[in-house]
């Protein structure tokens, strides 16, 4: 289904999709090794199925991480190390952020010729 | 709710999100006076909440569109000259794009102290 490594492999929905939106605070203070650790830890979660992220010179960023199902996310949420990422990001790393639980309904791509 | 024009001001749950990711093709091509044209266009539509956009220096992409209902999804992908600008990105502008649309189940945000 993708063409790069950018573009997570989605299966047919119906499948639940988290939209977290954010800011960065100044100065990196840990973030980009938390951040890769996070993926890491992500991708042995059970229901994981892939994740798409940007982040624009000015801060603002977006992750959409892919599940099978909503048990697997609230997994995911309640996971110890994921917790104490969380908390570190209340606190130091996002000036802001905004999450989204959704289920995916509909999806297509570019056709392919 | 946002402290940044980035954020989409989003109602309580339930509401649509349309997730778009996409990686450019070479060259502007028109793409950017298109770009904001169509934001400009979807934000007159009805049902029209909100959208967040990031594209990384790569050339990679996410843009979330906000929606009170599927059915105003569905008329903004059939508005004749957003369907001009979708042939266009087919032909021209995006390397590949996967589009998803979910219902927004849970939403929550970085507390305010």
């Amino acid at each position: 289904m993708s063409t790069s490594p950018a573009f997570a492999n989605t299966p047919q929905p119906p499948y639940y999709a988290v939209i977290f939106s954010s800011r960065r605070a100044n100065g990196d203070d840990g973030y980009d090794a938390m951040a890769a650790r996070m993926v890491e830890l992500a991708a042995r979660q059970s229901g994981f199925i892939g994740v798409e992220s940007v982040r624009g010179s000015d801060g603002f960023g977006i992750t959409v991480s892919y599940w099978k199902s909503a048990e697997s996310i609230a997994a995911w949420k309640a996971n110890v190390d994921h917790h104490a990422a969380q908390e570190r990001g209340k606190s130091a790393w996002y000036e802001h952020y905004e999450v989204k639980v959704a289920k995916v309904e509909r999806a297509y791509g570019k056709p392919r010729v």
